[in-house]
């Protein structure tokens, strides 16, 4: 690798190796990948939150950050950022706003493509062909791209959106909880298990514990429904099939733009997919790659 | 009114009158009333948020400033707060690190009697005696008192709780909205009053404007749920009858109480009552008093 990281940088003739950089820029994290013109991955890099949704400066502060580690991953710390084409997949950059300012931003790179965290996902679960794909983790939404269509379906945010994800299937367990609490519902396996998780002796407790927070916190309650309802407790039941019927919903949406792959993503897909009803699950594809390498096959396809 | 206070702040035989100030301290307002021996209404007044979890000195602030501006309305704005029994009902102090937080409050008044707004609200609404109410304003819950045993259903709060809440109203709305959007749902009359009201040309600006917002922003859509429902869409309705049938289970958890009296009150009441089955509206008495007032009943027991 340094010998050819060293031709790379002293040639100067048309054949010379391009450097790809594709970064998935999500809430929780930033990931980098480095590819060459073959595709093959040379490095990857993992930084901060890399949605603008946080800030601006901390999103490019981690995009920048990710794309350095990727380069030194792949022996190639010396090589400055102005020589990579960049394809960037951010969360939050459907809303225009973060759009505009995250394309206005005087980037370190050669040139950068900016797209959804969703499309980079498609193109990625697709190897960069049409397709589509549902996203189930902290958040929730559907996605194809077809014939250069893209549809989106949800992807609005919590608490008003975002069903099925691991945040809102944290809520309604919170929600369930205190109802039963207050003797309104049955009993659930689901109140011992988030009393557990969340160390609090009884409802006034847990109340104090859950106000105000964001999804990330609720998501971290999802897996204690599935443990719920695979262990026989209905409300837990209830539920997981609420939660299925509306992905059910947005897969037959987006089939009518007649997707010629789907794959189902996120988090949460092992554990939604158990549950889903056999006309969904048959109609899912394996993804084939991740996000970040369906960002450098965006800006492949760009340049 | 002014001989009156004269005699009162010169006089010092046992059979002085004294005066009780009534504080109902909610999340965007703080009312107080001042009463005498007799429960007459000498003076009110009206300050800002004096609900402690938007902060302990805001809340204290609120309290002597609405206290004081009762004191102002009867004439007797020499008359020292110290000379007051305080009778004070906060939203909030259901938890305990509020109420303690607020119990410890070097508070300016001869003596000050802490109490929750439910507690405050169900002696105002039964003048002081036993009794239920079933409480519908920006958040929602049930509450009663009987021989001394408050039961408190619900009170948890938004997102989590809060059920058939304004703000419950108004992220059921928004939710249904953008399903409907998405097209995963039919079209309901609430998306062009939605749209409307947030001045939002479509759901990309929808979600950009409801994002991250509290419990008051969502109470705000509520209106046009009913508004909705009464024109006849069936969507507003199905929202509405879920609200109802929740409402209808606190009442039938209160009633394991036999309260004497049940009254309905909060901002949302004249809308919901129209929806409530029989059953329950026959039930329901109007309140006799308003919080505040159940605020100084509430001091005078415990003194």
């Amino acid at each position: 690798m340094p010998s050819k990281k060293t031709a790379d940088l002293t040639t100067s003739d048309t054949n010379k190796q391009q450097y790809y950089i594709g970064i998935d820029g999500g809430g929780s994290k930033c990931k980098a990948v480095l590819m060459d013109d073959n595709n093959n991955i040379l490095g990857t890099g993992i930084s901060g939150p890399g949605n603008p949704l946080h800030g601006f400066e901390q999103a490019t502060n981690s995009i920048t950050e990710s794309a350095q580690l990727a380069l030194a991953d792949a022996g190639l710390k010396d090589l400055p950022l102005s020589e990579l084409f960049a394809g960037v997949g951010l969360a939050g950059v459907n809303l225009p706003i973060l759009f505009d300012e995250m394309n206005s931003w005087q980037h370190p790179f050669k040139q950068m493509f900016l797209a959804t965290d969703l499309l980079i996902a498609c193109l990625g679960a697709h190897q960069g062909e049409d397709g589509a794909v549902m996203i189930t983790g902290t958040g929730s939404c559907g996605f194809s791209y077809v014939d250069k269509k893209a549809l989106i379906v949800g992807a609005h945010g919590f608490p008003h959106g975002d069903k099925a994800s691991g945040a809102w299937f944290g809520l309604q367990a919170a929600k369930q909880v205190l109802l039963s609490l207050d003797g309104l519902v049955e009993q659930t396996l689901m109140t011992e298990k988030l009393l557990s998780l969340t160390q609090c002796p009884n409802d006034v407790a847990l109340v104090e514990a859950i106000a105000n927070k964001p999804a990330t916190f609720y998501a971290k309650f999802a897996n204690l429904v599935f443990d719920a309802a695979e262990e026989g407790d209905d409300i837990a039941k209830d539920i997981i099939n609420e939660g299925c019927a509306y992905i059910a919903t947005v897969a037959k949406k987006l089939n009518q733009q007649h997707p010629k792959r789907m794959s189902m993503i996120g988090g949460l897909t092992t554990r939604l997919v158990k549950w889903l009803p056999t006309e969904i699950t048959d109609q899912l594809s394996e993804p084939l790659s991740p996000p970040e390498v369906g960002a450098v096959l965006f800006a492949k396809q760009h340049l």
